[in-house]
């Protein structure tokens, strides 16, 4: 019978499809090699650990396992400028080329020159604003994606000299698939707008355009020579950003996070409400600025977005885990 | 050899998680027993069968794989009034009981005694939009979802006698789980209020909240006691019906379907947007309520909403299923 026994598991090991306990014994590889060892990935794997125990008192069901994450200065950065103001002002400036009017354009001279000073002055960033109408609205949703795809892989950061989405950070690469290795659904909560993040979500970051919550401005419904297209409008703009968050977060993914993951004051409305009064166990994590020399170092005073200081002062009696990215993260970028 | 081959396969048919190609070769229980064999339920079989067909010319990956239903007059009915109109009207008359200030508004009054000519008068049905305001503004999103939950328990559709929840088609249930079974992710597509759906969405056909595109409106996100909290208000409100529900789909969906099922012209561009000029293979469905005998029966002039009238016509064009209720249903109604 013995013999018998061991001829059955060994086809049982053969065959795909099939485990025994077996297979689980080999010791996992760290998910986390980007993360040194400190408080901070402590924090992180003790809260994943302690959610995922079944039968553990933390203990909570796959579908309720939602991870929020700010998109600019979380996973990538956001200087000098967001990636998107980068997008509008190198598509300005491209379209202008070919087009006298809009090389006319006072604001758009502006754009093509970096002329920030221009751009954000007079009411709620007029300048920019015009820019982001020029560059987000009036065309379809199929052409707004391929204008962001043809960016995308052409353009470069002026600093690091590589496409924008190869900036993305090593450790909050392994981060999100160590969540979702563990029964997490992660997604982008982001003020970024979410036709631009969706069209390099699933790509970049494993997360579908589903899962993307962010900026949005309605689209129009309209046939044009027969066929059904979505046309980009200024209209009803939600902005997903400070308590715009946790709106978002109602709105789209309407449960509410077990962990949340940010880098600025305007992530701090959905640190409170993913951790606060939360019925389950749950957690937030700062990502703090602070390695001028691989990445950028602020808070108080950005380069251009993402201040960092009421949420910074929340962080200890809200428990927050904050992440110094100089002394917590071994690499930054991910490698191309 | 034969012999210890035989054991193994024993072995394997009894363990868990094993499967052998003989667990397959039963004949598969019908899927849609309430569906009669009509042409509605072959083409929607259809359709399934090819865009599941690994290697066929219309196949169609999971991932792409959205169904988008309708809910008021496709999953569950919509007379004689829309139930988030009758949760209204109920919830407003018991609220009026100990609340003398609204019971001395006309308009409670009017709700109260089922005065719809009244409640449908003035700008924009200004009665029922006052009410609708009482009964979906001012509360937090959690005590809302438990009044919703409270009136699903208690309230009784007139005519049927039943807890509104225990309306639904059965055909309809079928068919979501058909759907789900061939790897579709079912999505709810309607002009009702997400927050209202969400409730029940799940516990009623198995569709996630995260799954409903319903209409919104804005929630503030406020500290109340140290907890947070989100207020529902009547800000931004999105009216996810006509040309708004390809503008949802997008949004919330963020692909396009192949699967659109609708009953009414309030889906007629969720329709067109499904099926016209898609490059995937699609297919439209109307829900035609020919059954005055079982349920109702209306196109042109509904007992309160659902008017289909241009969207039936357009049908044959674009190729859309009618599903006649009376001829090609068995069944109306899921037993509790």
């Amino acid at each position: 019978m013995h013999k018998l026994l061991a001829a059955v598991m060994t086809v049982l090991l053969l065959l795909p499809g099939c485990s025994t306990r077996h297979d689980t014994d080999a010791a996992p590889q760290d998910p986390l090699p980007s993360w040194n060892d400190t408080a901070a990935r402590r924090s992180i794997v003790d809260f994943v650990q302690r959610v995922t125990t079944p039968g553990g008192p933390d203990f909570v069901p796959d579908v309720d396992r939602i991870a929020a994450f700010d998109n600019d200065g979380t996973l990538w950065p956001e200087a000098p400028v967001p990636f998107q103001v980068a997008f509008a002002l190198d598509e300005v400036t491209e379209r202008a080329r070919t087009d006298p009017q809009l090389a006319a354009d006072p604001m758009v001279q502006a754009a093509t020159n970096g002329d920030f000073a221009q751009l954000l002055a007079g009411d709620r960033d007029a300048g920019l604003m015009h820019v982001l109408g020029l560059t987000h609205t009036g065309m379809t949703t199929d052409q707004f994606d391929k204008q962001v795809g043809d960016w995308l892989a052409t353009a470069e950061h002026p600093r690091f000299g590589r496409p924008y989405d190869q900036l993305t950070y090593q450790p909050q690469q392994e981060l999100l698939k160590y969540l979702r290795a563990n029964g997490f659904r992660t997604y982008i909560v982001s003020g970024g707008g979410a036709d631009f993040m969706r069209v390099f979500s699933d790509r970049v970051y494993g997360i579908p355009p589903e899962q993307v919550v962010g900026s949005t401005a309605t689209v129009r419904f309209e046939m044009r020579d027969g066929k059904p297209v979505l046309i980009k409008t200024a209209d009803y703009v939600f902005v997903d950003d400070k308590a715009g968050k946790p709106a978002g977060i109602h709105e789209f993914i309407a449960r509410r996070p077990i962990l949340a993951v940010g880098n600025s004051d305007g992530d701090q409305a959905m640190l409170e409400y993913t951790t606060i009064a939360n019925p389950r166990p749950s957690l937030g994590v700062l990502i703090h600025h602070t390695d001028a020399e691989r990445e950028y170092a602020y808070d108080a005073n950005p380069p251009a977005s993402g201040q960092l200081v009421t949420a910074l002062q929340e962080a200890p009696t809200a428990g927050w885990t904050v992440v110094d990215m100089k002394n917590d993260w071994n690499t930054v970028f991910a490698t191309p």
